[in-house]
């Protein structure tokens, strides 16, 4: 039998595949991947439209506890979903790895993920170079490593995708130390907390190149639901645009070509 | 009413997703995409899957007869089908353009294409430089430019992932001289062609720094369907490897982490 690994895509239940779809219904158990990324509609809105119940895989689940996954996976299907594409982060690399071991075959259903729905503003996949990830500081922990690699990008001209933090199952520090296993509400790092962070990294290194405040980005809430917004506009103005749903994602354009800064003008801020 | 643009992924016709399908089965006119990928099924299984009949829709058609395809868009709702999802190439933005200007409202709906699934072989999206356009070398025409990006990403430890040229409604010089509409049957570039051009291309560059034949790279053959292959061997060898049915593509891997180079063994060609 077969472990697959199913994507969801990043709209609603309808965005699964037909193909994806049948492995839910045909599979002995469900699992959601539930740290990674979110779908705006929640667990409750799938198990209703697949008409199955589904088991939240958290990150200890399956970093750590991948026999409970694959068990009998040799004897019946077994689905893993994840939303947008299985293959965005690297925990589930390592999930069919352990999979590879055991002699289960595994199959992955592929869908859209932020990677390439991002094109939807009009940016051309081809122009894009290193993604990165903007993470949630702290008082004391202001890591402004990014900078290097949006620089990079843009000495070449090329767009730079920032994927925002999503803190899921966190523990406070006291309740860390207590080995108390209480949890933080989930936090996913709006687009204006990026732009935020990201004037006060270019004040702090007087970067002389690169990113300014008034380099054009692109904010995107919600992408592929009926909810999804995208504003373009420089870096100053955009930390202070609605956006509406998380996930927000944000991209800091290079250069930009002619059709896509016509593409990108649906997108101004209405004044 | 709508203007639907559809991406449907990348396997068979299982792969569109259901609010894909649901579109596709509620539009007045349904378009075909047919000259920057395709589905390895064909139009006659999507129409007999569907249920519908479908328009194959060509370059000139979509950058030439732009009223054709969006009449009556306003009044009914049009879809129009991508393999992959719809904004893989420029020409779509600028239909999608041409709909705004006519206020003709439009909806996405996103699939996994190439510029994600590629994640499958186990390399990590985040690790992938620019990615580049492999095209065909005639005799008199040998373009190396893309060898500049690759040394760029390698230079960063970033892998490349290689698009491998499409030749759909070719005419040959000919036939374009005679200004006949003949067309040459459509041509699609085997990783096995892709390599052997970029070994010739490190021949002629004597390229001090980054691309070897030594340097380990990934073919990938019709991603997402049951036929899907991949086969990881340095460059030199993989030139000579069998893959199976087209589409291809290649990755020029960078620095490689431990968890890739584990995923890439499964891949490895049998002894």
């Amino acid at each position: 039998m077969v472990f697959y690994l199913i994507g969801l895509g990043l709209g609603n239940p309808e965005d699964v595949t037909v193909k994806g779809l049948n492995a839910i219904k045909s599979a002995q158990r469900v699992y959601l991947e539930a740290y990674t990324s979110i779908l705006t509609c929640g667990k409750e809105a799938l198990e209703e439209y697949y008409g199955r119940s589904i088991i939240l895989a958290d990150r200890d689940m399956v970093e750590q506890n991948s026999e409970e996954l694959l068990r009998d996976a040799k004897k019946s299907d077994v689905a893993f979903l994840v939303v947008g594409d299985p293959f965005g982060a690297t925990t589930h690399s390592d999930l069919v790895l352990r999979a590879v071991e055991q002699d289960i075959p595994y199959r992955v259903i592929h869908n859209a993920s932020i990677m390439n729905a991002v094109g939807c503003c009009g940016l051309q996949l081809y122009n894009f170079g290193e993604t990165i990830s903007i993470v949630f500081w702290t008082d004391t922990w202001k890591p402004t490593s990014f900078c290097d690699k949006i620089d990079e990008n843009l000495k070449r001209g090329m767009h730079t995708l920032c994927l925002l933090d999503i803190k899921v199952k966190e523990q406070s520090i006291e309740n860390l130390m207590r080995g108390r296993k209480v949890f933080e509400p989930p936090r996913y790092m709006t687009s204006n907390l990026a732009c935020s962070q990201l004037l006060e990294a270019i004040e702090s290194k007087n970067s002389e190149t690169g990113l300014t405040k008034e380099t054009m980005c692109v904010s995107l809430a919600a992408v592929g639901s009926d909810e999804q917004k995208i504003v373009a506009a420089p870096l100053k103005e955009l930390v202070n645009c609605e956006l509406g749903p998380t996930l927000h994602s944000l991209i800091i354009t290079g250069t930009l070509h002619p059709m896509e800064l016509d593409f990108l003008k649906q997108f101004y801020p209405k004044t």
